[in-house]
């Protein structure tokens, strides 16, 4: 796409990871998985940007880092046809996209305000029931949580 | 500064507001006070910046948005020194700087958990007592909230 073409172009990085395609709402919960908020490397986010095929995106770029497939699947929860690019010395050396993993431990919260997860030091486990949409059971209450209500912990 | 200039040219907004000099910790903060989270203008954030003054800073730039100026004063709370330029046309016609504020009513929490305001759906209340460090003295416990320990409601 052009649009990205020029972004891109106008903020090169030299090594690092450009995450793209991001939905605009679900940019700063991304931020909140990745940790963002408390990493010293160079980064540029982008929000509300044009985007041809979902209308409003997000992209993030940052120098230096580069994530664990552990990390890149969580993001799964926010944005899960976000689309990864590696950047070695200004080129695009690998291509990834989010897999959404079987089950999320951690990270999200039980929707269900009963959901002893809510109450004690339990840390939440959820099976993937809908990797698509995104709709998570809860292995203690059995509550679904979807990808709209979903809270980060 | 050439640094700043470059980033303002490769990313030049035709109208809308820049937030400069904002300190690489404190720019979620910002973005909190501002409620950027929520609209739906095109913004681009950068952070972690190279910047001769200040070691490290953040910078937000923001498409069609133009604060009030009670807004850009509760920017205080985070980034005391920010400044902000007023882009009209791609050309910057109003540069202004953040003033500290006498009083900041609700936004901040007190640091005392033992403050009535941390108990009860009481609105937060400080005196500003060092506007060049960010000191507030609650208006209920007198206790101290300084920039450090300051976290947002």
């Amino acid at each position: 796409m052009n649009t990205d073409k020029k972004e891109l172009r106008v903020n090169a990085i030299k090594n690092g990871t450009v995450i793209d395609h991001i939905p605009s709402e679900d940019l700063f919960k991304v931020i909140k998985i990745l940790g963002l908020q408390n990493i010293k490397n160079t980064m540029t986010l982008g929000n509300n940007l044009e985007s041809k095929t979902q209308g409003s995106k997000a992209i993030i770029k940052i120098s230096e880092l580069f994530f664990k497939d552990d990390d890149i699947n969580r993001i799964a929860l926010a944005a899960p046809n976000a689309k990864l690019n590696i950047i070695k010395n200004y080129e695009v050396v690998e291509k990834r996209q989010v897999e959404v993993p079987d089950t999320i431990i951690g990270i999200a919260q039980c929707v269900n305000p009963k959901c002893i997860t809510n109450h004690e030091a339990v840390q939440t486990h959820f099976i993937v029931v809908d990797k698509k949409n995104i709709e998570l059971r809860c292995q203690y209450c059995e509550k679904i949580t979807t990808r709209k209500n979903l809270r980060l912990q």
